[in-house]
C-alpha cells in the first residue's frame, strides 16, 4: 500500500524552496510513497518550476495561510484556519494522508496537531521525541520541548511511547530506557523524577535501566532517554550551540594561515567523514508522538536534504504502524480501553 | 599579602599525584601565592619525594580520612570528621587559608563547606557556578548542580552572586544576565522560571537580557546564565558528553587509513590551536558561590593542569574579594543587615 505523506510547503525559514526541493529528494529515496505539498498552489508551482521538478508527481493541495515562526500559536490556532499547518493536519485527519511533516513554529504545530488530531486515548500529552547521535548509534530523547511542567505520570507515559518508538521503529528487541537525571547520589533528581524513577521500576522494569546522566545519551549505553520538555529542550539547545562554536573555532583555526589551509585539504577526507557522521541534517525530523495521527517537525532551517531526511522519519513511523502499537500498549497497560476507531493515520 | 590556598592533597579520581602535581604547577603560575597541601602526611611526603618537588615550598596540614567519590555527602559529613574535605574546609573558617581547592565528590564537599563555612547572610543556597568556553571568550553559567529545585527567589539570589563574580572577578562594568529557558513564546519556561524572570526584570533590569536559550551560552551575548542545578548539570553533562563522542569520532576518522593519518600530521598546527580553544582543562574549578569562605570544586578527574587552573579560580576570587562584595550587594539588595564579623576568607 503506498504511503501518502503531506508536506508543509510553507512552513520553516527556507520556505517554500527547502520544503519542496526536499519533497523532490523524497520521491527519489521513497518510491514507494506518494507526497502531497500543501500551500500556496501559486507558489508552490513557481518553485517547482524554478527547480525544474515534474509538477505532476505532486499532489498540490491549497492552503491560503502561512503561519509564521514567530506566530504566537494560540493566535495561529485561533485566527489561521486555512493555514498550510492546519490544512495539513486536516489531511491526517480525514484519513487522506497517512502523516504531515511540518519545518513550520514548533508551538503552533503542536496546538494544530493535538487541535485537530487529539491525542491516542490513555495519553495525557504529546512530547515531542527527537534522535540525538551516539558513539554506538542513536539515542532517542522525549520531551525535548512540548511539556515544560511535567508529573511523574506523564515521564512514565513518554518512556512507554519511546519504548514503543524504538521497538516497533528501531527494530530493538528490548529498548533500554533511563530516566534523566543528575549524578549526585544525596539529591537524586527533582521530586518529579524521583516519582517517576520509583513508578519505573515498580512497574517491572521490563527495559528500565534507571537514572541517566546526560553525557550517557552519546555514549550508547541506553535507548531511550526521558525528561520533561524543558530540560529536553535545553539538552537540544546545548548541543546545537555547541556544534556551532566548534565548527566557528574548526574553522578560525584552519582558516589562520596558508600553512593551516594546506593542512586542511590534507585532512579533508577525514574531516568529510568525521563531518558526516555528526551531520545535524541527517537527524532531522522530531516526532510529536501521543497523537492521534503521526506529525514530524523538521528543523526551522531545515534545507532540502534535512528535510527529506524529515520525510523518512514521517515514512518510518507510518509503515511501522507506531500509533497502533502505543495505543496498544498503552490501553494494556493502563487498562484503557482501547479499540475505538479515531485513528487512521497508520495504514502501513 | 600573600594569598594562602589550602589543596584537598587526597579527593579526586587521581588523587594524590593530580592534585600534589597540580600544586606544584601552581607555585610557578602564582608566585605571591602559599600552598597547603591537606591530607595524610606520609601519602604526601611521597608523592612529592616521587615527583623531585621540595617539600619546602608546601605546608602539609594532617588529616587522616579521606572521602570517597561516590560516598554519601551525609554519611561523609557524620563520620568523617578528619578527612582532607573537612579539615580544608576548616582551615578556611579559622582564616588559616584564604581559599580551598577540592577535586573530590562534589555533593560532600558542599555539603562540607556548607555545614563548616555557612552562608553568606542573605544568601538561602549556596550554588555551584562554571565556566563555559564561547565564542568570544567564556561564559559563566550557575547553578550547575548544588540545587535541584529552586524557588524564583533562588533564581533571582543566583543572579545576583553570578552578576557579582562577573564583574569583581572578570571585570566587567555590566554583565549581561540571562535566565535559561526554552524559546517557546507561548510556553515561555517553567512556572519557577516564569516568576524568577518577572521579578529580575522588575528589579529594574540592571543587566538582567531576560530569556536566553542554551545554545546562546556558547554564542558570546550573555554573561552570566541563571538556571536551577539540575537543569544546569544537564547542560554540563551535555557538553561533557558530546565533547567525548566528537573526540571518539575524530580519533576514528583520522585513524582510518595511511592517508587520514599522514592527512592528521599536516593538519596537526590547526587541530592543536582548535584543542586548545576548548581543552575542558582549561574551564575547571567550579565555584561554590554564596558561602562564607572561598571553596573551588575542581573536576574528579581533573589532571595536574586541570588542577593548577582551579587553583588559579580560587586565587583570583581570594584576591578580587568577591565573598566580601557579594554580601554588600547582598545586602544592599534585600535590606539584610550586612558587617558581621562572620567572614574571613577573602583577605585579598
Amino acid at each position: 500500500m503506498t504511503i501518502r505523506i503531506a508536506l508543509d510547503a510553507m512552513g520553516g525559514d527556507k520556505a517554500p524552496a527547502a520544503p519542496i526541493e526536499g519533497a523532490v529528494l523524497a520521491l527519489g529515496q521513497h518510491p514507494g510513497c506518494a507526497f502531497t505539498l500543501v500551500g500556496q498552489p501559486e507558489v508552490i508551482a513557481t518553485e517547482l518550476a524554478r527547480i525544474g521538478a515534474d509538477p505532476g508527481r505532486f499532489v498540490i493541495h491549497p492552503a491560503s495561510e502561512v503561519v509564521g515562526m514567530a506566530e504566537k500559536p494560540s493566535v495561529a490556532l485561533r485566527t489561521k484556519k486555512d493555514s498550510s499547518m492546519r490544512v495539513g493536519a486536516n489531511l491526517v485527519k480525514s484519513g487522506v494522508a497517512d502523516a504531515f511533516v511540518s519545518s513550520g513554529n514548533t508551538g503552533a504545530l503542536m496546538a494544530t496537531a493535538r487541535y485537530v488530531l487529539k491525542t491516542l486515548p490513555g495519553v495525557d500529552r504529546p512530547a515531542i521525541m527527537a534522535v540525538m547521535p551516539s558513539i554506538t548509534g542513536q539515542t532517542l530523547m522525549l520531551d525535548v520541548g512540548a511539556n515544560v511542567d511535567c508529573s511523574a505520570d506523564h515521564l512514565c507515559q513518554f518512556a512507554l511511547m519511546g519504548k514503543v518508538y524504538a521497538s516497533a521503529v528501531m527494530g530493538l528487541k528490548k529498548p533500554r530506557i533511563g530516566l534523566l537525571n543528575i549524578g549526585e547520589e544525596e539529591i537524586k533528581g527533582n521530586e518529579v523524577v524521583k516519582e517517576a524513577g520509583e513508578r519505573l521500576k515498580a512497574d517491572g522494569g521490563d527495559g528500565y535501566i534507571g537514572n541517566v546522566e546526560a553525557s550517557e545519551i552519546f555514549a550508547g549505553g541506553v535507548d531511550v532517554v526521558v525528561c520533561d520538555g524543558f530540560v529536553g529542550n535545553v539538552t537540544l539547545k546545548t548541543i546545537e550551540g555547541m556544534a556551532r562554536m566548534l565548527t566557528h573555532f574548526l574553522k578560525e583555526s584552519f582558516g589562520a594561515s596558508v600553512w593551516t589551509k594546506l593542512g586542511y585539504l590534507a585532512a579533508r577526507p577525514a574531516m568529510t567523514s568525521f563531518r558526516s557522521r555528526v551531520d545535524p541534517r541527517k537527524y532531522n525530523g522530531a516526532i510529536l508522538l501521543g497523537l492521534n495521527g503521526i506529525v514530524v517537525k523538521s528543523h526551522g532551517g531545515a534545507d532540502p536534504y534535512a528535510f527529506s531526511r524529515a520525510i523518512g522519519v514521517a515514512v518510518d513511523l507510518a509503515a511501522n504502524r507506531v500509533n497502533e502499537k502505543i495505543r496498544r500498549d498503552i490501553a494494556a497497560h493502563a487498562g484503557v480501553s482501547a479499540g475505538n476507531g479515531g485513528e487512521q493515520a497508520c495504514p502501513g
